[in-house]
């Protein structure tokens, strides 16, 4: 039984004590602890494909922050190096495919990655429940299928993934091919991520707001929906909640609330007070202060948040989070302080109402 | 007098006989005309700043293509390097100054520039319409206040511009002093531009999506709203129709509708049916067609643009354009079908209406 169930409480918008918090990548590079393990490992993806160590480093943030939830350390990516693509990561680059998908035949040559090639991972999450003994909810993931598409056809990070969004008009049947396939993936991993334990799931939608409008629904909304569809139940029956997240989403919040997923991930553009009116009381809302706000002093973050937490309102069904990944160089202070903020401020605003 | 002021009209919400279009960058590398007299001239700036060479390049797209306006050839940091910065261009890095405003004195050493030194704009505007001889309206430009800031502390581009960002926090009130400043230079700017003969001006934000919401109306649409409000009359007493356009500002249309502009720029992640919804009838639309559509052969060309003249609708007030600056590598063949597409689209839907 969890000890602090918060974070699923407020997913289902149940009425909480406090407003949750945790933090996209608050495993990583800002903490040294992470960073001794990585130099130990060698590398991120050393980190990632040893269950041990990506056990030891999930943990670490709840060591020094009393957050409510904590994440699976791993990366969207292992789905595409399952299917052989040969994934690595350089330093100050980003991730690199070794064989990119680039042409119809590579791409029809892909195929839903044996899950056992993926075991590391759901061996990761056994080992982080059982150190987590109950303390708080276990989030697991993965990236989107237009996300992954992404990658896949671009063989690493883009500044405006052209390539793929050259294809939506050039050739959308191929593009829905690898969406779909993804799709099959992204189910298939995402319940094995159930079967060994996670509490909660989250697609990271990462690239879908670089799309017009049309392109979003039918190559990444629609997947995202097919794949909270396919979600099975935890080992006790009940349904798994899922929170999806589209960064450059905020126009399209409206259909974002209505695939199924029981949260929605805000990215720092939005105005919270605004999403909530656009999506009512259907979904639970997570983020969304800017993560660079986290760069300066602990006063500054604590009010940033305080104000965050004060526009999201008084309503069950807020997660505080950031509105991306921490960046290197935050301050752990700094981090410290904004958890601080986020449940007094949101004690306070309960006891006032 | 003009012969072709079917833009005008549309920017002003009257009923055209069809859907104005004109298209971002649509004097540039795409063109084999543009290249050879930017190889003649050794550089981007090198045209920018010959009137006659400027004057060249701005009609060449009006030779190939029956587009309804035309829009001054220059860019955005014309301003900051009449401010001493020193910019260039470098292939393939883009604008970088030699000066950057990184710190507090740095910041406050910078004053708004003599326009003295910003003529070969205005000869240049006074060539162009001397060649124009009324065929279509000509549009000025400047960089919005906040974009021009991004630059001018990052010291040129930047995936996140991340310096930026962070003193939107830590010294909100160096950001804000820089805007006032910024928003004084190109209030100044705009109307050297309409005292030199232009028809409409355009605000070009394109960092402003990188914004919270609250830092966006702060750092970047207050300060827009001051240009807009401190603009002139034309030399025949009308008033000069602006327009503005940030880049990733979908979700806050309502807000940017509401700055006093005749007009609203959409990116192409932006449903049209839904943001003339959110707006209204107070402004015109223009956009917003994905640029990378552009990259695929005539017939997909106009079926994209024509998806995009029928939702539109048919009541006054939209201007089609890109949702982004066309590409180099846009074979210029596809601009031939889709200035076509919109243009027969736009009086075939006007016929059946």
């Amino acid at each position: 039984m969890l000890k602090n169930d918060t974070f699923l409480r407020a997913l289902r918008r149940e009425p909480t004590a406090y407003t949750p918090v945790w933090l996209m990548r608050q495993a990583g590079r800002y903490l040294p602890e992470y960073n001794a393990i990585r130099t130990k490992a060698g590398s991120f993806m050393g980190v990632a494909t040893n269950p041990a160590l990506a056990a030891e480093v999930t943990l670490q943030p709840l060591e020094r922050f009393p957050l409510d939830a904590a994440i699976l350390f791993s990366d969207i990516l292992t789905i595409p190096d399952a299917m052989g693509m040969g994934l690595s990561f350089t330093e100050g680059e980003g991730p690199r495919f070794e064989h990119a998908a680039r042409d119809e035949s590579a791409i029809r040559a892909l195929a839903v990655p044996d899950m056992g090639k993926l075991a590391y991972v759901f061996d990761a999450i056994a080992q982080i429940q059982r150190a987590l003994d109950g303390r708080v909810p276990l989030i697991g993931f993965a990236g989107s299928p237009f996300t992954l598409a992404c990658y896949m056809i671009e063989g690493g990070a883009s500044a405006d993934f052209a390539t793929v969004r050259r294809m939506i008009y050039s050739r959308p049947d191929l593009l829905a091919h690898l969406a779909a396939l993804n799709a099959r993936a992204v189910t298939a991993y995402l319940n094995e991520q159930i079967a060994a334990g996670v509490d909660a799931v989250m697609l990271f939608d990462t690239w879908g707001g670089l799309l017009s409008a049309s392109a979003y629904r039918q190559f990444s909304l629609a997947p995202m929906r097919d794949v909270v569809a396919g979600l099975s139940l935890a080992r006790d029956g009940r349904r798994i909640p899922a929170i999806v997240f589209t960064k450059g989403g905020g126009s399209w919040l409206d259909e974002i609330a209505s695939i199924g997923a029981d949260g929605v991930g805000l990215d720092w553009t939005v105005d919270i007070a605004a999403a909530r009116a656009a999506v009512g009381a259907r979904v639970a809302l997570q983020g969304n202060l800017d993560p660079l706000a986290l760069l300066t002093d602990p006063e500054t973050v604590a009010r940033e948040a305080s104000a965050i937490v004060r526009a999201a309102g008084p309503q069950p069904g807020h997660i505080f989070n950031l509105g991306h990944g921490i960046v290197p160089g935050t301050p752990p202070d700094n981090v410290a302080a904004l958890v601080e903020a986020v449940h007094t401020t949101s004690r306070e605003s309960r006891a006032a109402a």
